[in-house]
């Protein structure tokens, strides 16, 4: 994985615009005529972030569902994608999902770029949208007795993923993640910080924590999952869910449903402490896109 | 290609945003807080686009060359890009060609995506640039009677894609391609319909002609070619060479060096005359990427 961190950090030092840390599930914020516009890039290619075989419908979805996501976690409303595509099977289905998803969260199809089918199937899908409330959300605004809150629960992708494997239950959370983008525009006036949760919990916790120069203390119990409890440690660590992460300050209600699971400390020598605990060392907080 | 063409359609048919025309090598434009802004995507794969082993810093900087051509046909000057990149053998190429491209067309990274190595690399890069002139050049406005013209030449590429697979001669029209971004930003509010040559002149204008419900008729000797002139049928259809083809009124002259290379005739039945004449039936008129 170093390789993929060195690479982003020689990328991070081009990116000189302010605002400009939009990589790997962060959004990139721009000042323009006036607006304050967002822009986001995920990228999903066959074999790593969809299965082979799997309905381009739900693949579409994903896609779109995930960028959007992106934009909630900055209270930004959606006003259109571009697509790259990357010719298969059965485009017709694929078509069918994004204009699903599109209609769901309201944006449009504004361009984008096919090419020829050669290898595992490789989308790119980029995100626009319109900045309801400035400053816009970041991750690096906790501050210490800041309160941790999460909106919904963990671990129903990962129990998607499984029904899907086992082609049996229930697999909508893993193919129809739905982006909290509701939420996110309450949420933005009231937050200090905010992210949604890609790549785990834990990872992602560790990343606000780090980018805010803080040590976040979460307590495992307190993190509603959606799956049988002997698999909390799982849910804590898995991906996929797109549950909003947002830090208040002691005392402020969220204005949409969430659960408290931390609070924010002085920065400690550890980013991150579990049950006040630091995670063991061979312990992976979450999921890194390798 | 049928399939391509009848997913492009579909696209289309979602994407219902005005001006929203933006596939495959066409730009979007969108009004945003009292500015004009043009985005535009393009992908470029391992094996289709590019050769595998190409030196990734030249592969970075045609990346962003092709889509600041498109910015470039919408007399749109370049803001920032936003990358989706495959990880691969030599990263750093590819972080200094990037670098190097985006310094020299004056746009910033604002973010993006990575993604693990997976099968031929797939890259993709969504530029946005702010329009200069409005309305913003588009394909559809030539109008019977307007002249059709061309900046620089073409077959450049060819003989570039010809001397790197040779491993001898000047390969650089094809490896870093020059995007023509000042004459498009002078050429804008003079030209009734502009797009840049990526896929082959007579394709592309065949294209345009389309779009514009016009016929154009070309006159292949007046066009400008960097090979001899036995390649002269070939240069006409050789794409990646990225010239701005635009048409304008009778009796104006480009502020940019350029060639009037034929004239819009109203649309008869065929939408292109070379010469005076059809293509015949098995001839391509360029580069329909697959």
């Amino acid at each position: 994985m170093s390789g993929e961190f060195a690479f982003i950090e020689a990328l991070r030092a081009l990116a000189v615009h302010p605002g400009a840390r939009g990589f790997n599930d962060d959004a990139a914020v721009l000042e323009l005529g006036g607006e304050t516009i967002v822009l986001t890039h995920d990228a999903m290619v066959e074999g790593v972030h969809f299965l082979s075989g799997q309905d381009p419908a739900d693949v579409a979805w994903k896609l779109v569902a995930t960028n959007v996501s992106d934009l909630a976690a900055k209270g930004a409303e959606p006003i259109g994608v571009l697509l790259g595509y990357q010719l298969a099977q059965d485009d017709a289905r694929f078509v069918a999902g994004l204009a699903e998803a599109l209609d769901h969260y309201g944006a449009k199809l504004l361009g984008g770029d096919t090419t020829g089918a050669n290898g595992p199937q490789s989308l790119g899908l980029t995100a626009i949208g319109r900045a309801t409330f400035t400053p816009v959300p970041s991750r690096s605004g906790a501050r210490p007795g800041n309160a941790i809150w999460l909106t919904g629960s963990l671990g129903g992708a990962m129990a998607g993923l499984e029904a899907l494997n086992a082609c049996s239950g229930d697999s909508a959370a893993y193919r129809r993640p739905q982006a909290r983008l509701a939420e996110g525009l309450a949420l933005a006036p009231q937050v200090t910080a905010m992210m949604d949760v890609s790549d785990g919990l834990l990872l992602d916790a560790l990343r606000m924590a780090t980018a805010s120069a803080v040590t976040f203390a979460i307590d495992s119990a307190a993190v509603p999952i959606a799956v049988p409890e002997q698999r909390r440690d799982e849910a804590l660590r898995w991906g996929d869910d797109y549950e909003l992460l947002f830090t208040l300050p002691a005392g402020v209600l969220p204005a949409t449903p969430a659960t408290q699971i931390g609070e924010v400390l002085q920065r400690s020598e550890n980013a991150l402490l579990l049950d006040g605990k630091l995670l063991s060392p061979g312990d992976r907080p979450g999921f890194v896109h390798s």
